[in-house]
């Protein structure tokens, strides 16, 4: 009998091609909320304006969207499923660390704009569900490291956290893009507000900026689909699968 | 040797009561948007004024994520995978098909009311995720209906389809949540933006909705997860599993 995996996620595409291709849509990402930024919302400084403010677009769809999204996928790339799976944790939790670190750099740099203009902190919709979203990520991080990195982390426990990290992985992710979608029409709002360029009247920044949302918002979902598809999951070593899989891999 | 599913959502919880409290979690979003919209924005009518709008927001819930939610989790009741299909299918389609004529007529509310005070549509980005959410939940019923209702379609379309229309199924939930999450901040920019009421001082109406933007986004990421959940899939009729599964049902 073999073993029945259905295909919930998409079509039978080879995982390299498809990551290549979500690693260009990212690196699109950054470059369009940088150049938003840069091009129409007046560069970057560190001096409490709004051009402090503009780090953290950036920072955070560089971080908690696309960093992120390759640090999930770093188990899903068949060429290291022969090899020990340690190096791979440590890529994956290092790869994770740096998307924390700059996402809390793009929550300094919102924090330190509003209490330079005397802004109050979260109070939107869009600041609750970033801000459940951080959390979310920094108890993932640390619950993480603690059951699979420590060495002496029991066996049970990461059988029993693992499911669990799983989950919160992807709805991380969702919850993440679901918030740069909210900034963004949050942010346009504000600063196409009066005179000839209101985001009614639909001027190319407003046209460039949905455009990055909806990208943003296609990066999410692929990611998700791909961390759910089950065959790209790598194999558990202490799985009955894993003999066979390391079978047909010749390994 | 055992067929090995991972556990990819969440820890060993039954079907039903997850099911159960999905259910309670969804009405208690409709009831929510509702009395926001009643008590805070002034009800409804069908006169162009915000109270039209009001149906938007109502509808949508209720519609786009709560009854697409269960039509979504039909085939996931176990109780069913012992009888024949079509009648399930006929519900999910049915429910689907009621879930959309809801997003429609919420559709038709916002633009009655843009219409009636001479506001553009469609220039926000939550306008154009939602619209992209209602062309492709449109796509997806009609490809359903065609690939999997009508009885002469052939067995390799249906096979095709199967695993795209499931990928859509999920990504049109996500698309939607974050389509709410984003109209809520919105409107609350809309209606809170001057006086005593402002947004940023965080009134009670601010609180209720953002609260009902973070339950929303709870049900879109649990509905997805229960979706995804291996164990709580129908067995295919026609896969190698189908009959053990009969017979492990006593069937």
């Amino acid at each position: 009998r073999r073993c029945h995996h259905r295909p919930t996620a998409m079509l039978n595409v080879p995982f390299l091609p498809f990551c290549a291709f979500l690693g260009t849509l990212g690196l699109l990402c950054v470059a369009m909320v940088g150049t938003w930024c840069q091009h129409w919302r007046g560069g970057f400084s560190l001096d409490g304006s709004s051009r402090t403010f503009n780090w953290h677009p950036v920072l955070m769809v560089t971080g908690l969207v696309v960093l992120y999204g390759a640090a999930a996928l770093v188990y899903r790339i068949p060429n290291t499923w022969s090899s020990p799976k340690l190096p791979w944790k440590v890529l994956h939790g290092s790869l994770a660390l740096g998307a924390f670190v700059l996402t809390v750099l793009g929550l300094a740099a919102v924090f330190r704009f509003h209490n330079a203009q005397g802004t109050p902190n979260m109070y939107s919709l869009h600041s609750w569900m970033g801000l459940a979203t951080v959390l979310l990520f920094s108890c993932q991080w640390a619950a993480g490291f603690g059951a699979f990195l420590l060495p002496w982390a029991p066996v049970w426990l990461r059988a029993l956290y693992k499911p669990i990290h799983v989950f919160f992985g992807s709805t991380i992710l969702l919850l993440s893009v679901a918030s740069c979608a909210s900034g963004i029409n949050e942010k346009l709002f504000f600063s196409l507000k009066n005179g000839t360029m209101q985001y009614k009247l639909l001027p190319a920044e407003a046209v460039f900026a949905n455009t990055l949302g909806l990208l943003i918002l296609i990066f999410g979902v692929l990611v998700v689909a791909a961390l759910a598809r089950p065959s790209w999951k790598r194999p558990d070593s202490d799985s009955p699968d894993s003999r066979q899989v390391r079978d047909a891999l010749g390994g």
